[in-house]
């Protein structure tokens, strides 16, 4: 089955992994935000995109589900000696990565060709496809003005209410040809566990890309960052209270509206699944929560068999 | 004594050490070769820059003479699996300080700027000034045709015969403003002992710069780096004798005759001395060996002992 994974960083990357597991590495891409790059020491840093590479590379730190596992910290130093600053930590082989894409960017390849450079080279079958190539760079508005989001993210450990999200450069950057194709060969779309507002938020804010999602012919399923009211990981939970959208589920399941056919939801939250289904997509319970490799693989294989399920009923109900 | 030092990367590199311990920092500066630079990963790298740098702050790796002491290569070992070539050796925190090079250059710095800003984050007091802000590039010929200086010097461990060197760029390269304002107010240049034809040879070459040294009115002191027949590192003794010098100290004498007032050579070649003085020059035989921070010093202090007495003398012959 060809599987689209629209993801951010955590959730996203964890339910990569599950999938490139499950399925043939060729029929597999990771439709990647990039709204969460930024710029460090004169190098593109693109967190999303690189910590879903090094957790399919088997590179990732598994304590911190983002970095590179036993990393070293000498450049770090040496760059805060000579003034660069370093609240946003990249270790010595990350920084590694980030110099050769720079590298590669200014050999004239795209995001996306470096990307898939990089990832060849560390042995990820899957296509890593950045949703755009062109900049689009969420900002932050707080009490104190608007942040970069990686101020507000890193810097500021997520501490200020969020009172706005701005995706600078979203209405002029568009979905990239190998982003385009991919949804057009998909059998199953999956908007992956990652933050609806700041990691699916921005993919979906490039003009053409939920057409694209919609139009694709494929079976559409969101999958629920937010269990029994609370994010995973990162600050979802409180983005949504402070944007004014529910904390649950339903609240992640309204933002999906009109764009999955299927929504799936934690067994924690079974009884919302009723007041789901009114929103007009159908509703599938299943264990969400991905503390193993096996819980990744168990999602995973659960979403290709519903996507399966889901199609032969299609097909039996001449849809 | 407002002291101006011509030097590379290696016994250059030692006697700006010596000269910074025995001037005030203030009152020296070091005009530095900028023709062996490379990219290196899409990053300016400035090796004997570079490795005054380090060896000023403190810094060098004591057993190569450059690089940094006890740098860890994580770095490295992850460009080589992305792809990059890694013959040249970058450790992690020499990595880093290339990182801020190009991150301050890209900001608009000049190389001499941003040279300054790492000198005064690594605490060196001492000027570093690269000879020049142009682009100038070493190329070496050999049998096998024209390679980078780095491809011939690092790659090759020069093993290739020399035979032509050409300083691409030189042309329309200038002497930086702040390498003439040091030059009119030095009291003694010196020319290190670096290799005279790949070190000192492009710092020469840059039009306008044997001018500045000559018009400075500084007693001006050439310094062997040539002992014995034989360069104390590095491949300068071959290469003079594959380009048609002689391979001694008086080889060298013949490189700066009419650049330098005085020429000092090392005890182990004091029979030279002669014929050294029949160019035109006054010999000076000093211990011009450094193996310790004593000897350093020691012949910094020698330095400025003979100019001292030369201008005392100077002045008493109505010079």
């Amino acid at each position: 089955m060809k599987v689209v994974l629209l993801a951010g960083g955590t959730g996203g990357a964890k339910l990569a992994h599950g999938f490139a597991g499950v399925c043939d590495p060729a029929d597999l891409a990771v439709v990647l935000n990039v709204a969460d790059d930024t710029e460090r020491h004169g190098l593109l840093v693109s967190p999303d995109v690189d910590t879903v590479l090094y957790t399919l590379a088997g590179l990732v730190d598994p304590a911190q589900g983002w970095g590179v596992a036993g990393d070293t910290f000498t450049a770090l130093g040496m760059l805060e000696r000579l003034g660069e600053e370093t609240w946003f930590r990249i270790g010595d082989a990350d920084l590694a990565l980030h110099v050769r894409r720079q590298h590669l960017l200014r050999q004239g390849l795209s995001l996306t060709d470096a990307v898939a450079d990089i990832a060849t080279a560390l042995g990820v079958g899957a296509r890593l496809l950045p949703a755009t190539d062109d900049p689009v760079r969420t900002r932050v508005l707080t009490d104190d003005g608007e942040l970069d989001f990686q101020a507000y993210f890193v810097r500021n450990r997520q501490v200020d209410e969020v009172r706005g999200l701005r995706f600078d450069g979203v209405e002029a950057a568009r979905p990239t040809r190998a982003v385009l194709q991919a949804l057009r060969a998909a059998e199953l779309v999956v908007i992956g566990p990652s933050n609806p507002l700041v990691s699916i938020g921005p993919i979906l804010a490039i003009p053409g890309m939920r057409e694209a999602v919609v139009a694709s012919g494929a079976r559409r399923i969101g999958v629920s960052g937010i269990v029994a009211g609370q994010a995973i990981r990162g600050p979802a939970d409180r983005m949504l209270g402070s944007l004014g959208h529910e904390v649950s589920a339903r609240g992640v399941a309204l933002l999906y509206s009109g764009l999955v056919d299927t929504f799936v939801i934690d067994q924690a939250d079974a009884e919302l699944a009723p007041s789901i289904g009114e929103l007009g997509m159908e509703v599938a319970v299943l264990p969400t929560v991905m503390r193993s490799d096996a819980d990744r693989a168990a999602l995973a294989e659960a979403l290709v068999a519903l996507a399966e399920a889901t199609d032969t009923r299609g097909r039996m109900l001449g849809r």
